[in-house]
C-alpha cells in the first residue's frame, strides 16, 4: 500500500492543511494572479541575457553572499536618498517577509494586520512560528489613522503588516494611516508596497516616511510593476540595523548569480520595464468603469487588479468565465471575484465574457 | 545617533548572534568553500542561455510552481527507477533542508546528527524552532551501525541528518551505518549526498536504500561535482508522500523561472558538466598523499576536500596561506584545516604554499 501523508511524522499544526496555490489553469486570458501580462521588451531581455552570460562564466563559484551591485540598483531605483547599506533582497517578496518574520516574529510572538489582506500574511506568521492578529477594516475596507492606531495600541503586536495599497482589495493606504500606526506601535511596522507604482502620481511612498523611523520598512516587488514574476525578486528598505538583523535569518547565498545578474540588469532597464504601467492602469479603471455600467459594484483601487461585489454566486461565475476562457481569482469574500487588469485585449476578453452572462445582482 | 542591531525588537534567541559566512576574499586561489572549481563548458553555458532566453519570454509571469519539467530532469539523472512525483527542489540544498525541517522538525522537536558535521545542521534546526543534538563519532570521525543506531535509538529525535561523505571531515558513511540508523529511529532520516558524485565509482548510494523506506530522504546539490554553485539548486529523492508535506510548508513560487530553466539545461548535459570529477577526486588524493609527505595528517576523504590535522596553529598556518593568496577553511576543529580540491595548478599553488610554510608538527 502506497504510504499517506497522515501516515509521516509531519508536525501537528500542518496535518489536515492543503498548500497554498491559486490554479495554474493554461487558459488563454489569465487574469487571476495580479501579474503584469506585458512581456518584457526585446531589448531588455537581450541585456539581460547579455548579463546571465557574464554569470555563467563562474556559475560553479557562490554567488556574492552580499549582491552588492544588486543593492546599489535598488538605492538607486528607489531614490529617496536612500542608500545600499539599507537594502535588502530575496527570492520574492515572500522571502523578504519571511526574513523579517525569522528575525522579529516567530514563537511566543504576534504579527498583526486589518483583514481582508494578503492572504500570505497569516501563512507566513504561522510557517515561522508566531500567532496572527487580524484587525478590522471599516466602510469599502478603509482605514482611519484614529482606528488603526487604536487597534494596533489595543494589541500591541511584535510586527504589523500594511498592505499599501491593500491586497486583495485594492484599498489606498493614506500615508496618515501609516505613520499614526508607527507611533501607536513599539514594534516593526511593515509597509508592503508591492503595488506601489500603480498609484496615483504624485502620492506619497512609506519610504519618505523611514528617516528616524528605524522599526519602519518597506517592502517591494519586481512581481507586479516590473513585469518579472518569473525571476522571483523582491526587495526591502530599511535601516542599515534592520538589514543586519536580516543577515542572522537569511541562508546564505539565498540569491542566485543568475538572479542577481538579472535583476541588475532589468532595473538598469527601469523606464521601461514599468513603460505598460499607465496603460494597466487605463485598463484598471476601465474595468471598474464597465464593472459598475454592469451593476457590480467595484471597489476602489490603487493597485492592477480590482475587487468587485456584488456577485450573487462567486463560484458560479468564476467557472462560467473559466469555461469562457478567462481566468480570475475567487480570493474568497462575500459575492466578491478579483480580477487583474491586463492587456487591451485580455481586458475586453474579460469584460466581454462577463457581460455575456447577465449575472451582477 | 545611528540605531543600532541590539536597540531593535528582535527575537532574544538572535541576540548577540553574528551571520553564517566564509570570508568572502577575492585571492587568486579560492579552496575554502568546497566549489567546484572548473567553469562550466562553453556549449553548455551556450545551452543554458538559450533556455533563459526563452524563459525570459514570460518572466512576466509566475513561474511552474511545480517545476514539473525540472522534477522530471532530476528523476531521469538519478535514475534507480525513481519519477518525478518523488524529487523536490530548492535554492540551494539549505532551503531543501529548511522545507524538512518546517515541515518535520520545528518547536518542541529535536534534529539528531554526528558531530563535527555540516555546520548548517544546527542553524537551519535554530532557524525553524527546533533543539539540536549533537551524537559522537568514533576514531578518525567514523561511525559504525552499532553505535550510531544505539545514539539514535537512545536519543529518539524527530529527524536524523546524516551526512554522506560527511562535510568538514570528508568521512564515508558505509550504506549499513545508515540502514541502521533508519531501523533504530521512527523520525525522519535525511541523507545528505552533497559530495557524493566523488565517492569510488560503484559505491551504493542511499538512494538503493528508498524502496519501502518512506521515512527516508536522500539530498543531493548542483553545488559541488555539477560546478553550479551560483545557480542555486539543492533537490532530494523520497517517498511521494513525503514531498506532499513539502509543498505545504514552501513559499509560493520558490524556484523562479530562471533557476528551472537554467538547471533543467545543466542536466541535459550532466556527463559534460561531470566530466571534471575524476580530476578532481585525482587532485584530492594528491593532496591526501602530499600532506601526508609533508608530515600532516589528511583524514580519508570521499568528498572533493580534504580535512588534515596535525597544525600547530591552524589561524597561523591559514594566515600564512592567505598571504601567499590560497584561502583554505579554518573550520573550527583543533589542529585542523579544510582545503577544497581545486585544478592541477590551483592545488599545486596550495601545496606549494604550504610545503614553504613548514608547519607541520
Amino acid at each position: 500500500m502506497r504510504p499517506r501523508l497522515e501516515d509521516l511524522p509531519i508536525r501537528d499544526d500542518l496535518r489536515g492543511m492543503t498548500p497554498y496555490g491559486a490554479p495554474q489553469a493554461p487558459l488563454p486570458v489569465a487574469l487571476n494572479v495580479n501579474e503584469n501580462t506585458h512581456p518584457v521588451p526585446k531589448d531588455v531581455a537581450d541585456d539581460i541575457l547579455d548579463a546571465v552570460a557574464i554569470a555563467l562564466r563562474d556559475v560553479n563559484r557562490y554567488p556574492d553572499r552580499e549582491f552588492t551591485l544588486l543593492r546599489e540598483g535598488f538605492a538607486d531605483y528607489l531614490g529617496h536618498g536612500l542608500s545600499a547599506d539599507q537594502i535588502w533582497a530575496g527570492n520574492g517578496s515572500n522571502e523578504v517577509l519571511q526574513h523579517l518574520l525569522q528575525a522579529f516574529a516567530g514563537p511566543g510572538r504576534t504579527v498583526f494586520g486589518f483583514a481582508p489582506t494578503y492572504s500570505m500574511y497569516p501563512l507566513l506568521t504561522r510557517s515561522t512560528g508566531g500567532t496572527w492578529v487580524a484587525g478590522e477594516r471599516g466602510v469599502d475596507f478603509t482605514l482611519t489613522a484614529e482606528s488603526a492606531a487604536a487597534q494596533v495600541a489595543a494589541a500591541r503586536p511584535d510586527v504589523v503588516m500594511l498592505c499599501a495599497p491593500n491586497n486583495p482589495t485594492g484599498t489606498p493606504l493614506p500615508i496618515d494611516v501609516i505613520e499614526a500606526v508607527y507611533a501607536a506601535s513599539e514594534g516593526i511596522v511593515i509597509v508592503d508596497e508591492a503595488y506601489f507604482e500603480f498609484a496615483p502620481a504624485g502620492e506619497r511612498s512609506a519610504l519618505t516616511l523611514l528617516p528616524g523611523r528605524e522599526r519602519m520598512v518597506v517592502s517591494r516587488t519586481m512581481s507586479k510593476a516590473f513585469a518579472f514574476a518569473g525571476a522571483r525578486v523582491g526587495y526591502l528598505a530599511a535601516d542599515p540595523a534592520l538589514i543586519d538583523a536580516l543577515r542572522l535569518v537569511r541562508l546564505p547565498y539565498h540569491l542566485s548569480a543568475l538572479t542577481q545578474a538579472a535583476a541588475s540588469a532589468a532595473l538598469r532597464h527601469a523606464p521601461t520595464m514599468l513603460a505598460a504601467v499607465a496603460d494597466i492602469v487605463g485598463q484598471r479603471d476601465r474595468i471598474s468603469a464597465t464593472l459598475a455600467a454592469l451593476g457590480y459594484r467595484p471597489y476602489e483601487s490603487w493597485s492592477n487588479f480590482v475587487l468587485f461585489s456584488g456577485v450573487e454566486d462567486p463560484a458560479a461565475t468564476w467557472q462560467a468565465l473559466y469555461e469562457r476562457g478567462v481566468l480570475i481569482r475567487d480570493i474568497g469574500l462575500p459575492r466578491s471575484l478579483r480580477v487583474t487588469a491586463g492587456t487591451e485585449e485580455e481586458t475586453s476578453a474579460f469584460l466581454d465574457a462577463l457581460a455575456s452572462l447577465d449575472s451582477a445582482s
